[in-house]
């Protein structure tokens, strides 16, 4: 994730937020400075880092080692997805902690570029380091875009869409919080995220997607960078979202399913807006027949500021953010 | 650092060497993979990154947070050096333990800030999370290079090159492990790295350059290092070294000084090979007037391997590597 003065409300995001609030314009060579999923540079280079804690983004008595390192180059492959790029490459870097045997790291790296393997996506470097405890791990991305898809195209009167299920991940989350252990389907959306690059390109090449993010936060906070970042109003609707079969088998129609499935972070499917008419009928067939993946309209872009939810009763709340806020007190995974 | 199977001798070196060594041939579109100080991908473009964590590079006792994060960005920044590229952009990850304050966050920030501002690179981007106990930086840096220097191009008859001093940054480590406090020379060395980028760019235009590293293991190390990628032995002199003088005041020309000079890390000097002659007594005396730093011949190249060290007293000692083995054990700074 790049970060930036775009983005939404969240105590994580002030801190980033000052932390580059000093910044003057772009500078020279810089299209797209932090703020949006990935820094872009003159001729469509793009980057983005990912960081994934142990203790914060995953407990090593949920998954293996392999599953930690591939869901940590998967997180941020994803942020190349949001822009419409083909990967180039990854660096990889791992803070092990002194205890760790060499084993651990084998095995993370292996994780690691597995998911690489996937999206056809070279290991270019890396750096390792003893760490004072748990493990760290960085993976810094490079891809190119023709077109980057941004997070300001936003304008009222788009559809908003999502890829694939919502809640999955933040579910597997929450039952391992409590002790339990996720049923199979819950437990691969947590530890087998797929960054949708190949259909961020086919959406791309069809001029359908007018702004993008991955979700990693949550869709409503996703939702809410998005609209922070276009200057618009996002109107989703309770009705409409594609929530995780796995948690709807779990939690039915409830208000927990609705907050996981809205609130709950590194779903990693992409949330973007379309020009209504943009995508027919047959054209979510074609996608979906492509890709063995559902897309799905979940509201509206208007305009205003902020995501409103229009629930099943027919209300309209405005959502607070609800994804991972790592820096809330007493907070952990 | 980037990382990979031509590196020198070390249990660091070969954790990382198996890591990387099921890889087959360099991907379409890579011109160097991990191995050298950067990756290079087509158009001359380069990456590479590197990790500090608290409690292996640094402890908060010795130095300010804004001091660690300036650190941190300037050791990335070096490998651009070691390739005679330019950089275009950093990204910086950080993991904040959760006992800090947003205040160190921002600190640290502000000092990476403050090494990229001192080589007007951009901060393109970066990550935040939560630690669980030290402080983890890791920052990544992008360059461009026309003729990338590589680690590979040393050919006996060669002769060896340092800028600046050595040994400065180590004896730091070693006052401060001592529980002594560092002369401001001695400190300065390890707190305000000078990654020698416009050095670099200066050499590689008047084409001096034959192959180059950062020295971030010491000379000892990264000459083997070299040494290793090239195909060819080093013989240093041990008269020639330019030692810090802070560290000859402490330790005049003894075996522990000598030690320093040699093993001793992240002094992020380069240390490049050129053709005999083609860094002539005016050629030296210009950078020197352009750069207010000694460049210094301190061996040649000869067919073999390994590196080694011409004593005083005329002995021949073939050198074991002396850089930061972080896995060692027992090891800590």
């Amino acid at each position: 994730m790049a970060v930036g003065p775009d983005l939404g409300p969240g105590r994580e995001f002030d801190l980033i937020r000052s932390f580059l609030s000093d910044d003057g314009g772009l500078p020279e060579g810089v299209i797209v400075g932090p703020g949006d999923d990935c820094a872009v540079l003159e001729g469509g280079l793009v980057v983005s880092v990912d960081l994934t804690a142990e203790g914060v983004h995953f407990r090593p008595e949920w998954i293996t080692w392999r599953e930690a390192g591939y869901r940590a180059v998967a997180a941020a492959l994803s942020d190349l997805a949001a822009m419409a790029a083909e990967p180039l490459g990854v660096l990889l870097s791992l803070a092990l902690p002194r205890t760790a045997g060499e084993a651990v790291g084998k095995e993370v790296v292996a994780g690691g570029r597995e998911a690489m393997q996937h999206h056809s996506v070279p290991l270019l470097g890396g750096d390792l380091t003893a760490s004072a405890s748990g493990l760290v791990l960085d993976a810094m991305v490079l891809g190119r875009a023709r077109a980057p898809t941004l997070r300001t195209g936003s304008r009222p009167g788009d559809d908003v869409w999502v890829t694939g299920w919502l809640g999955g991940s933040a579910t597997a989350v929450d039952l391992w919080t409590l002790g339990q252990t996720p049923p199979p389907g819950i437990r691969e959306a947590f530890v087998r995220p797929r960054p949708r690059i190949q259909e961020a390109l086919w959406l791309a090449e069809r001029e359908i997607t007018r702004s993008a993010i991955d979700l990693s936060d949550g869709l409503a906070g996703d939702a809410g960078h998005l609209a922070a970042a276009s200057g618009a109003a996002f109107h989703l609707e309770e009705a409409a979202l594609p929530i995780h079969s796995g948690l709807r088998e779990l939690l039915g129609d409830s208000e927990p399913a609705l907050r996981l499935a809205l609130g709950g972070g590194e779903d990693y499917e992409l949330c973007f807006t379309a020009p209504p008419g943009a995508l027919g009928e047959e054209r979510v067939g074609e996608f979906h027949h492509r890709f063995d993946l559902p897309l799905t309209r979940v509201g509206t872009v208007a305009e205003g500021e902020g995501v409103y939810l229009q629930t099943r009763d027919g209300n309209h709340r405005l959502l607070e953010r609800g994804g991972f806020v790592h820096f809330q007190e007493g907070e952990s995974v």
